[in-house]
């Protein structure tokens, strides 16, 4: 675990998930920050992220619409908080853009990428206010749904690097 | 109005408070970020500001705990988001220490300080999710309180220089 982790994750309210990743940090850096390569990935198939907007400082917006396979559309808003390039990423679902409150908000995501061997130790933490929206997100299939999403992501991944 | 301003100030949803104070931006920035100094102007007499808890850094704690004439308490805890040092503070209600989600929030405060004469131009902007959160905080007294307790601060600052 890092510092970071250290100082705020908390197993009793937090979900985790974490995989030493065959593909470099910098490519995963840009398959979570980039919207052109978000809409291939972030979403489980066979739902689909069909819009993607990212302002990528603290602040700036961090968007996403997700398509069920019945075509529905969830519309999800969200703020950047930290950005560290190549090493971390922070944004919220609490605050809109230019740190805007909003409602309805279930989690604060934190992405951690750090050099591990020839690939990347990969760690995304989704931080909730209590037990039940914990929960509530694992019910929504939080370990299933952000592997999946990740095995995605290498297969993207892998893809841009050859 | 600053340029961060024109970006995502709105006065549909927006409280300002704006003036040019006679004393210099490093001396508010120290009332604005320093515990012993908020408890001593950071409510309006005869409340009081009796505890405060400030991380100064992106995730940080920002705490007090305000205290009624009869003697009540009213903790509010907030977190830190952008801090640029003699320049800008920006924390939240809506999210806790480590970025963490929580309930309840009413603003994000933005707090711009810069050089104007001798003194100091100071503008705090409360940003809130929609109309009925403004009216809400207007009716709470916003214009007087925020206007009182930087009357106080002057008095604190003016103190300090002396």
């Amino acid at each position: 675990m890092t510092q970071y982790q250290a100082d705020s994750f908390d197993p009793r309210l937090d979900l985790v998930l974490e995989r030493v990743i065959e593909v470099p940090p910098s490519l995963v850096w840009r398959a979570w920050t980039e919207p052109e390569h978000i809409k291939q990935w972030f979403t489980p198939k066979p739902w689909k992220t069909v819009e993607c907007e990212i302002d990528l400082r603290p602040g700036g917006i961090f968007r996403t619409v997700m398509q069920s396979p019945e075509g529905e559309n969830h519309d999800n808003v969200g703020c950047c908080l930290e950005v560290v390039p190549n090493k971390k990423l922070v944004f919220t679902e609490c605050l809109g853009p230019g740190f805007r409150p909003r409602d309805g908000g279930l989690m604060t995501a934190i992405v951690l990428i750090e050099p591990s061997g020839s690939g990347t130790r990969y760690v995304a933490c989704a931080l909730h206010k209590d037990e039940a929206d914990r929960k509530k997100h694992e019910d929504m299939g939080f370990q299933f749904g952000w592997s999946k999403c990740l095995d995605q992501l290498v297969e993207l991944v892998t893809r841009l690097k050859n």
